[in-house]
């Protein structure tokens, strides 16, 4: 199966596609949709519709895995997020993609097996799991990876066990 | 100039379009998108994006006015008013719509001429500066009308004053 994490942000919007049965899995591509503060806000949500429609076009994957947000220190921040993620959903759900969200606590669990991981952590098991050379540099490319990957392992379970859909 | 007034809701997403000079308004069309709770999440937002890019294609506006959000009492509403409003800006932003933004308060000051004005208030006054024979029944229908007049005021002060943009 072949997923695209997102991991959501009004400047940097990382993405992760990742080719997987659940127990190998194989990085297509990994990057970074930014945008300019300078912008007006719409402009930054157009842009980052954009960069995932061109990415869902050529990479064709068939399920998409967000992260949940949460209105914790920041909420003005939170807030942003939401409207990135909004933006998010609604471009992989009209693309027809299968669409899972996981907390931070359960792709942390998923993918280095402790859910108050620091984020250098999760980026090290990434480049272990993907098994690449380096890391993957940007943080929040990482991040999404991450959420690919955790996504990946919870549907390769659920297909094993005729649970398909349950992850939604 | 012609304006749709949009007022966000996962549930009921209120629309109203206005004919304006600034001091003459004419509704063109009010209404909701409504949508199921029993939906999943994303389904809602395609839903909401269709039913405005429809009213987009067949109304023409040229501006669209949305009011902020806050993340007031019910931070997890406020998480899930977001979304929408991001869907709502990509939707407006992607027909080419100039974007204005106005606070609660500033939708009740310029309608009603007093910040803390009811809902109700807010109805009668948008029933009144519409010329229309009976109040619109629904309360998101009538939030929507009333941020396209506000914005209407504003644009029309704007224009008088050569501050095109400005609002934004």
């Amino acid at each position: 199966m072949r997923i695209i994490g997102i991991d959501c942000g009004s400047e940097r919007t990382g993405y992760g596609l990742v080719d997987s049965d659940g127990l190998r899995h194989r990085m297509i591509v990994a990057g970074v949709i930014k945008t300019s503060p300078r912008w007006p806000f719409e402009r930054r949500l157009c842009e980052i519709a954009g960069g995932l429609r061109e990415l869902i076009r050529e990479h064709r994957p068939e399920l998409a895995a967000v992260e949940e947000v949460f209105a914790a220190v920041n909420a003005k921040s939170a807030l942003k997020l939401a409207h990135v993620r909004g933006v998010a959903l609604l471009v992989a759900a009209e693309a027809g993609l299968g669409l899972a969200e996981y907390s931070p606590l359960e792709v942390k669990m998923s993918v280095v097996g402790y859910g108050r991981a620091e984020k250098t952590q999760v980026q090290m098991m990434v480049r272990s799991l993907l098994g690449l050379a380096e890391t993957v540099a940007s943080l929040d490319a990482s991040d999404a990876l991450a959420v690919a990957i955790c996504h990946a392992t919870h549907e390769a379970t659920n297909r094993r066990l005729g649970l398909q859909g349950l992850s939604r």
